[in-house]
């Protein structure tokens, strides 16, 4: 039997219920106290959305573990609606208020394990409280929310925050019916996303008429007569009306028990912490949105505000303070996903937007390919954008858009990324394939080999965004997709079908600066080697093609 | 532009087309000659039994490229029904009959690449040429099998083999409305998994009354008056008609052209190649079902008849017969996929019997869980098997099996396989999650938490076929579970419920070797963790809990 120890765990939900029951199973001895300064703890965060707009339709579904089975099971002490106010580390003991009773009282514990996750950002504006106004964290904030949509006759909202929450949100809110309006102050939805990147899911929001000002902060909340809030103001000075105003502006760690105790906070704004999720003070460990982790594209420590992240940094803290070791914490690669209706959005490590903002060297591909055989029926197509380092071909991220198979090609790509692994290496895994699950060259290869090319000078890759001024810009789509679609933002390219590429050689100069475009890049990428052999000695492939340019030059405009 | 060579390519479909296209893009000045000895080049093989079924089509869309367009845009010398008969390899010379003028011709070569695939076998028995007798390995075949099934009034059909081919044939003959007999030598279908993890593939089959034979290879085929294949006979004598009789037996490797010109066959009858896929005659590359490849969980050369490495591998032998150098083939891990009716079973690397065969050294685990987050409607159970090294915890397969997400388990599997992952390292990618596509804890996480926790001794899993009589049995799960589906081939296990085991422990015999179960693991894991802290020695989780272990006893019993 291991040692009788008090493990003291603040925070009652992802990270803190993840370290309590693996804390319990390293060490049926321990006396472990779980804090919940709410009333509900192991409640799905995540599916709180879909709760509010009732696809999911029982709300004790979203409570994953019951305190009830926390104490019968795993014998962990649950006390909700108690909050740590103080730790005073040199006596190792906490101050709890018990808010139930309007008690306060002292806990002492040899381990203590903060997971208080994070409380969403609410601007400094103007009737920022008033009744109508939500975040959303908890339960208690989702049930004010459907309770304000469903059981009032608000018929339109306003979603502030175009961030993976505020999209769900919007989501669901159409699934009841309310009329949108989605306001973001960067010139884009999914911030974390490149910006062409983007255009998929904003065309699915405009296509439900969902009203979008991007690139348009929120200024103030406008009031009826009774107080309630009835719309916002936005920093443009446009005002648009709502009968509730959702705020999805990201979230902010709650970190000051930790600062105040004089424990380290990162860079980032997160609690610092070791391999073992052990802050300044070993005894006192720190997980989840609070704190920060080691993010593998940069080698840094930075906030990672998901729950995967935070249930394994949860289980493994609570098994070093039950048991007093573990495996260390792996590196965070920040992979995220998010519906919005029929579109999925993935990303995994670092945009081109955030390497460049980081200051670290990135080049990148995009490629469009079936999700499945395209011979096989109901195949659709996907982008997938994979950036990587020039030098080494290290892997830094990659971001994924399309109805079907999203999540598996950005979960290869992550897991590659976790090895530390490069463009090469990936251009080689050995994927599943039979006609309805992939391809014999599935996305993932494509995006690798075209990666590879860039590395080896066989095909250099434009940015689909660049701006084509100049350069002699060679289309080689046929002339019916041609002129059924131009290339955006190109208007003197030259049109020449690939299949007559090899003849018509001498339409072109072989001395200027050339760049080739076709569909999504397929095609192009066979003129470009057409051209490279033939003396032109600076051809580029557009990424992506007239497709993604299209979209790259929607959202420049948008800007 | 590059040296202007002459490459010959024998084999048209994935690996030599594949080959001929990289060849030219790295080679705009070399003579290309691409040889097939049947009518189509760059056909769909995967996608045959689709046809057949009819839920592909349209027969054009199998064709990927054609002979025109590998003309025009690749300016290949497509040569259809011209079979290479003979290498000379001191003239760097080909031997080739024209099967359309029926005339032979000598070609000369720099470099030659061979990927003339595999042929069905056809087992040395009675009538096995038969008419209505098939075979399935081009479109000639698929047109003669459609034309036999949908043209012919056959109402039932023999398919002998159970391996990916025979099972897609089985589901799309079905889907004709074919009653379906399926036999197999081996005591299971898909002879590749473990056979626990086949059992839902049978109870699919039997479901849509599928008369399986299994245990029981083909001895004949029957015929009627006219010589026309009515049936087969088994080895255990058993007779069963049929209006057409499909053998899918697997494939003998088209290796005798390599062989007669002296170079070296591999271990496993493949043509031996090294990283670049030349043959001992560095101007002769061989790829594809041909050929062998590095295998990861063995680290020795084999064949690994699929489509994904035939292309990968063509890709790169093209590159190095044009240019001279390439990339190095990559490890091949063996993953692959196959649907049955609504369940998808994959595998990468090794199976536990494979590797018992092989005389390596194996763990495994078997867990079930959601396949995206079960507080979300629409989530179904996949069950996911991980095969490991005891001593470093090295990855050496994984088997899953369910109706979706199956695919995503085994590619993120597979990527970790490909840079020589532990199960402690799996336990640590970072997968996208959000409530439609995935959980906190992804079943591949809880695969790799309890592979790492059997490395750690947490916790030791029992294999969920293993005999348990002289164990004391604990069954954790509740009295009404157990009362509804006793354990499996456990008659006197003590059913005590997880949540009372604390108190009634005296009930159990702490020296006695003791195995623990629930549903399908979690239950028993907490369960195991509590007895070994109490002083129970000797403790082991059945792998997979009731369900799997119902699995593991149907199929024992089947043999
Ligand atoms: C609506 C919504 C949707 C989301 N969707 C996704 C998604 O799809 N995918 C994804 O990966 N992530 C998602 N997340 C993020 C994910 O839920 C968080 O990353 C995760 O819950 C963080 O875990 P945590 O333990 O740090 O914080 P939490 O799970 O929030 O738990 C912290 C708990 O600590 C309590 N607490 C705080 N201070 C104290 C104190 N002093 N004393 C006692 N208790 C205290 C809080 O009340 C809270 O219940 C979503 C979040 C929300 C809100
Ligand atoms: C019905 C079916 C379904 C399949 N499904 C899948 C699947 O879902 N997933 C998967 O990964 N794999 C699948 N495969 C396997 C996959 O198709 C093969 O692994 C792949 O095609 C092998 O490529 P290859 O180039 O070696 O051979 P092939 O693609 O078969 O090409 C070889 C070609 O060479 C020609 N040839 C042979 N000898 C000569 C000669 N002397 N001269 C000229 N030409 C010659 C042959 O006629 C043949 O066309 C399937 C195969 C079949 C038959
Ligand atoms: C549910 C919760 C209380 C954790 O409880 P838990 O008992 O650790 O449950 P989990 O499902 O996470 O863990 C399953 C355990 O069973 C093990 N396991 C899983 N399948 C198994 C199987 N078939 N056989 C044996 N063991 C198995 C795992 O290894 C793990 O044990 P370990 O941690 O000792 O290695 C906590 O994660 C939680 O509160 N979640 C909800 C909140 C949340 O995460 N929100 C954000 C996302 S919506
Ligand atoms: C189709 C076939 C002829 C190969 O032709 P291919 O021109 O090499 O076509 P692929 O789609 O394989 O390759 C696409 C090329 O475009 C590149 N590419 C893909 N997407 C790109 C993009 N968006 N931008 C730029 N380049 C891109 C790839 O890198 C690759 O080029 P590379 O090999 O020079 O690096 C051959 O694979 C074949 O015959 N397949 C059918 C047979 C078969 O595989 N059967 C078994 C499975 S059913």
């Amino acid at each position: 039997m291991p040692e009788k120890i008090t493990i003291v765990i603040v925070g009652g939900v992802a990270g803190g219920a993840s370290a309590a029951t693996r804390a319990r199973r390293m060490n049926e001895a321990a006396e472990i106290i779980l804090l919940e300064k709410d009333e509900h703890v192991s409640f799905a965060n995540c599916g709180l959305p879909y709760y509010i707009g009732g696809e999911i339709a029982e709300r004790q579904k979203l409570l994953v573990a019951t305190a009830d089975l926390l104490r019968k099971r795993f014998r962990i002490d649950v006390r909700a609606n108690q909050e740590a106010t103080r730790i005073d580390r040199a006596a190792k003991q906490l101050d709890v208020r018990d808010h139930l009773k309007n008690e306060d009282y002292t806990l002492a514990y040899d381990k203590l394990i903060l997971s208080p996750g994070a409380a969403p950002l609410v601007p400094p504006i103007e009737n920022a409280n008033a009744p109508g106004v939500f975040t959303l964290r908890n339960l208690a904030d989702a049930d004010k929310i459907r309770e304000h949509a469903v059981k009032t006759s608000a018929r339109k909202a306003v979603v502030v925050g175009a961030g993976f929450i505020g999209l769900e949100m919007v989501e669901q809110l159409h699934r009841l019916e309310l009329k949108i309006v989605l306001a973001e102050l960067q010139p884009q939805v999914l911030p974390p996303l490149d910006p062409e990147m983007t255009y998929p899911l904003e065309k699915a929001l405009r296509d439900r008429e969902v009203q979008l000002y991007l690139g348009d902060g929120i200024a103030g909340i406008l009031t009826d007569e009774r107080g309630n809030a009835s719309g916002v103001k936005l920093q443009s000075g446009e005002v648009t009306t709502g009968d509730l105003v959702i705020l999805g502006l990201g979230v902010r760690p709650n970190s000051q028990l930790a600062q105040e105790a004089g424990l380290e906070i990162g860079a980032t704004g997160g609690i610092a912490v070791n391999r073992f999720s052990q802050t300044a003070d070993p005894d006192i460990y720190a997980v989840g949105d609070a704190a920060e982790y080691p993010y593998g594209p940069t080698g840094k420590q930075q906030r990672v505000p998901l729950a995967g992240p935070a249930n394994r940094a949860g289980r493994l803290a609570g098994e070093h303070a039950a048991s007093g070791a573990s495996a260390e914490m792996p590196d965070v690669q920040g992979t995220a996903i998010v519906r919005v209706f029929q579109q999925a959005a993935a990303t995994t490590g670092l945009s081109v937007k955030m390497a460049r903002k980081l200051g670290i060297d990135a080049w990148s591909v995009t490629i469009a390919a079936n999700h499945h055989a395209g011979y096989y029926p109901g195949a659709k197509q996907l982008v997938l954008k994979l950036v990587f380092a020039p030098e080494t071909g290290k892997i830094l991220g990659a971001q994924c858009v399309g109805v079907a198979g999203v999540d598996k090609r950005i979960d290869v790509i992550a897991t590659a990324m976790q090895f530390g692994g490069t463009v090469r290496q990936l251009a080689g895994v050995d994927l599943s394939y039979a006609p309805p699950f992939g391809s014999a060259k599935d996305p993932v290869h494509m995006a690798a080999f075209s990666a590879c090319n860039y590395l080896d000078g066989v095909d250099l890759f434009l940015d689909s965004d660049a701006n084509l001024s100049g350069q002699q810009v060679v289309d080689v789509r046929t002339e019916k997709e041609v002129s059924a679609k131009p290339l955006a933002g190109a208007d003197d390219a030259i049109a020449i079908p690939l299949d007559d590429l090899r003849e018509r050689l001498g339409e072109l100069d072989q001395d200027r600066p050339t760049v080739v475009s076709c569909g999504v890049g397929v095609r192009a990428h066979v003129a470009a080697r057409i051209l490279r052999q033939n003396g032109f000695a600076d051809v580029q492939n557009l990424s992506g093609g007239a497709l993604v340019r299209e979209w790259a030059i929607a959202q420049r405009t948008a800007e």
